[in-house]
């Protein structure tokens, strides 16, 4: 199995050093990850300026190919130069910091995943659900795991897989949930701060108001211990709006 | 009504200008829009660095609010920090080149909209299908037209309308499609170039591969000269693999 990795916290994090480690063990890895973190770059592509590929060392050897860019255009540049083939499978993260609800808009590591789905090219973005994380190594284990159960049983062309890892160990995990992307949403504040010459600027700071009420949504999934994993896809139509709408009659707007 | 409008070609774009004139007529008018340029930018906000807010001026009098961010960044401290009050609509754009199919991904005019509707703001993204537009008074006038729709039909919470106008004359328009996100992908192509120091770097281009053979697909509507008008929501969850994953007894993978 071939498979391409990448992250959002760029190339030198702690995740995306587990996730490779782990994902060796059954697979050829190849990896693309921007050289600094992108965290919230949302599916941004580079179109303005041109790319470049660094070569990245860890632990005095090879790792993998550093990208001046963002998550997806490491995955679009990934497979079309530098494998220069499509891989089995696409692994992005993994992410410290949860990716649920309407974070799957905003996240870099979800858009790297997002994009090989447009590829057709099954994928997974795998998140832990805090910011201090000391220890990846089980979360490198579900995702070596789902790996294997991907590449066994396919997925949908245009699907992919949002997982969420409680930060906790093994033994505390209460299962592994099938999820839908939760409804909970973010109450967002910008903090006003006067620089030193006198001039406003503003933070962006805010709390996720959840406002789901069952494990089969992503969020409350890992609040209470769950592994979540949600099949996600890119068709952003609305359906049933689509039907109403064709008794607006908009062609009278003409 | 009060409508909050931006954009995500800058807020000294010809498309904005024109959107914002034509708006006017029928309602109380906002722009917060980014400095600079932010084509596909997608849903990405800026948390790593503060946001400023510059007064902008525009034929000698003030014209809106610039913001050193993202479309989405523009939408939220707009309504957060800037209106200070929800908005009964908030508009996208005008933007120069169409955003059909994968592009809505990629758009950051799209991730305006996007963002207001996440905000259960009723949202509408306007582009037309040029990059080269002299004209934006039909698209303008489209635009104003359906922002009365909306505000007399209403639309649901977390939807939000794509709107594109094929870059013709009023006369040569075929009608208006109620339309669905189509399946066209980009064939990316990096052109590689070596920098006057031996390095080399690569430029993102590619075709847009026609995949739909319907008007009821957003790009093939824009080719036969209707205009589009896609309801798109935020709701990513695969339904359909949500109910089968069920089946793969995922617990046995801890």
């Amino acid at each position: 199995m071939k498979i391409l990795v990448s992250n959002d916290d760029g190339i030198d994090s702690a995740g995306i050093y587990a996730l490779v480690n782990s994902l060796k063990e059954i697979a050829d890895v190849t990896v693309v990850a921007p050289h600094k973190e992108q965290s919230a770059v949302g599916h941004a592509i580079t179109m303005q300026t041109p790319l470049r590929v660094f070569e990245y060392h860890r632990d005095g050897k090879f790792f993998g190919y550093a990208i001046d860019g963002t998550p997806a255009d490491c995955v679009k540049i990934g497979i079309r130069n530098i494998m220069n083939e499509f891989p089995d499978l696409m692994v992005s993260g993994i992410n410290h910091g949860s990716n649920t609800a309407v974070n799957i808009i905003y996240s870099g590591t979800v858009s790297a995943a997002r994009e090989a789905a447009i590829m057709d090219v099954p994928s997974m973005a795998v998140s832990v659900t805090s910011h201090s994380v000391n220890d990846f190594s089980f979360a490198a284990e579900i995702a070596k795991k789902l790996a294997l159960e991907i590449n066994k049983r396919g997925i949908p062309k245009g699907t992919m897989l949002n997982v969420n890892v409680p930060n906790l160990p093994k033994s505390e995990i209460a299962g592994i949930q099938i999820t839908m992307q939760g409804k909970s949403k973010w109450d967002d504040v910008y903090e006003k701060r006067v620089d030193p010459y006198g001039r406003n600027y503003y933070w962006l700071t805010g709390n996720l108001v959840e406002l789901d009420d069952s494990i089969e949504y992503d969020q409350i999934a890992i609040k209470n211990k769950y592994v979540s994993v949600t099949p996600v896809h890119f068709d952003l139509t609305d359906y049933d709006m689509y039907e109403k709408m064709k008794s607006w009659n908009v062609d009278k707007l003409l």
